[in-house]
């Protein structure tokens, strides 16, 4: 089975016609030919081999084209269920796994909390968790993409440098292949978020696109000219840290001032709502329920945190001219609460045309940020 | 002649041969399959008709290499001589017109005013400068690279909007190929003078570098993953219009506030010297030497102008993550005022290892940035 994977990446043609279709099927070759500059004899004779494999199919329903007098069309399709993957994102509470099929569906999921974090325990839990969440696909899963925050050596399998966890320089793929006998990817989890993103969502049929994600920190994942951007020394998409206040804004634990993170964090949220409210003990449930309560001073921070969001946005767009943002992230909970001042320092902000940029606001549940990392393992198996 | 450049174009190796000569040769032929991944055969196979053709040279001088005792390297050079671009700079009060070779090397320059900004008067004004820079290589021309600031559409060859010359919507590819008889490229000049470094600069054998201009705007070129950042929208690199004061700084001609360049470009500077030095008839001149005379308030206004340049550019480090950036623009001639400011700004703002990442200073002269406009001329002509 391994081994017929082989006619996927048989030749660079292959190789793009599998992920045309993968990414845009069911569809109809001359559509591919038009969509990736082949010829329609190359893609019929790129598409033969994978069809004998059983990763695409050609759908027996004969669709009637559009334009044409009902010409029948056999629209490609991937056979979903010919492979399936685990994607595990790993939080500092909680290892969220999915199992996906070959479109990168969600399948099934599961979740255990994480009780310690050292490294040897989290990685028998993700083990645990593979197994659990993947029974019902016994001897079917044969690729683990794994997700964390921070400073993450994809090409490597290493965890540089995770904050949250604590870790560093951490072989995080060996550890877990071992633990598992599969083949692991691991990748920073705003990065494997866009990728789905890229192959499965917003960001398919774009050159560019951005997904800045809201909550515990503030980053994003750019796509550009097709191609995610990784950055020469290893950081880049880092939209928290543009210094939108940086004469009289709070420093930032990276060590600016005035950062987009410094202002519109879950935690800096939460200790300025607490300073507002003069209650040292407000978590960020408290913060929500007195601005939605009504009280003025914690609505403008809130309103305070939007504005910072919605300039970091538009210095990005300002730079980056991508097409579409999806905004997400687990701060979208108070999203009611900031969307209008994001929307209103964005428009303001923007230069010129490039105010035009949709901003789509996507709530995304962690099991999503698991279909991510398993996105991940799909196309690191499929591109050359 | 012109027929014989299909060679050039001939395939994709062919190609990818012939850049890899013109940006880093002269390279040996191993060399050259080592960069592009082609064998040795396919380099072999792809220099020959390009070697007939007068594009390639093999030279005599037999090279020692450094390992291996004493074999013979041929290494492949650009006939430099094969053919000439003219590159033309437009500003609000001058035309910059160079000849180049198909190395870019400058081998004619001249410079005329302009007197009148409308568009039949520049473009005579284009042509005369083209005959008077091209005379000695005359009917040796055969395409005009122009670079304009402002939002340009180089694939439909049109100035959509140049708020320098006041211009809206002109084809000024077109009106030039019109009046010289030659074909046209037309850059935004900024991106012109990106490819101008990518080609042929600071940016070979980078992956993703940036460039940023200081002067009477705040400018800045991108490539991300060897690709020239063009933007969704038609805009990208506007490192001028990141809010980097956007609580207490002052407003930007785009509408917005605290932007780079409401701080950092020359009428910013020039506003705020005046009112530090309290003289309405302040100049760009007059407050460089009052600064250099050791007026404080003044040296603290070009101070501000550094921070500003240095936190946009940490910002535009932290979300493209280039492996280098070049400082460049008519405004370095006050570089020693805000050099220090600059970089410590920088080194303060960059996100962790992206701290790394070296910027190169480096004064261009008007003649280099027509050479940029000369520059896309050759890329234009040169890439499928």
């Amino acid at each position: 089975m391994l081994l017929n994977r082989a006619v996927l990446l048989a030749s660079p043609a292959a190789n793009t016609v599998f992920t045309t279709v993968l990414t845009r099927g069911p569809v109809a070759r001359p559509e591919i030919a038009r969509i990736t500059g082949l010829s329609s004899a190359a893609v019929t004779k790129a598409a033969k081999p994978m069809i004998e494999a059983g990763y695409l199919e050609e759908l027996t329903r004969a669709e009637r084209t559009v334009e044409g007098a009902g010409r029948p069309a056999h629209p490609l399709a991937v056979c979903a269920d010919r492979e399936f993957f685990v994607g595990v994102k790993v939080t500092a509470d909680e290892l969220i796994g999915v199992v996906t099929d070959l479109r990168a569906q969600v399948r099934a999921a599961h979740r255990v909390p994480v009780t310690d974090r050292g490294v040897d325990q989290v990685v028998a839990g993700i083990a645990a968790l593979v197994r659990e969440v993947s029974a019902a696909y016994s001897g079917r899963t044969h690729h683990i993409g794994v997700s964390v925050s921070g400073d993450v050596d994809r090409a490597g399998g290493r965890v540089r440098y995770s904050p949250f966890l604590g870790w560093r320089d951490v072989p995080l793929a060996e550890l877990v292949g071992r633990a598992t006998g599969s083949t692991v990817t691991v990748e920073n989890d705003v990065k494997a978020l866009t990728v789905a993103e890229q192959w499965f969502g917003e960001g398919v049929g774009t050159d560019s696109f951005a997904l800045a994600t809201v909550g515990v920190g503030i980053g994003c994942g750019l796509v550009v000219n097709g191609r995610l951007v990784a950055g020469g020394y290893g950081v880049a998409g880092e939209i928290g840290h543009i210094p939108v206040a940086a004469g009289d804004g709070p420093a930032c634990h990276c060590g600016g001032r005035g950062c987009v993170e410094a202002i519109a964090s879950e935690e800096a949220i939460v200790t300025r709502a607490r300073r507002a409210a003069d209650d040292p003990h407000l978590d960020m449930a408290g913060a929500i329920d007195r601005a939605h309560g009504g009280d003025a001073a914690v609505r403008a921070v809130f309103a305070e945190a939007g504005q910072a969001i919605g300039l970091g946005l538009a210095a990005m767009v300002n730079l980056m001219g991508p097409e579409r943002v999806v905004v997400s992230g687990e701060g979208l909970a108070a999203y009611d609460l900031f969307e209008e001042q994001i929307r209103a320092a964005f428009t303001a902000q923007a230069f010129g045309a490039a105010a035009r940029c949709p901003l789509v606001v996507r709530p995304l549940p962690w099991e999503e940020w698991a279909r991510g990392a398993a996105a991940v393992g799909i196309q690191s198996l499929f591109t050359a």
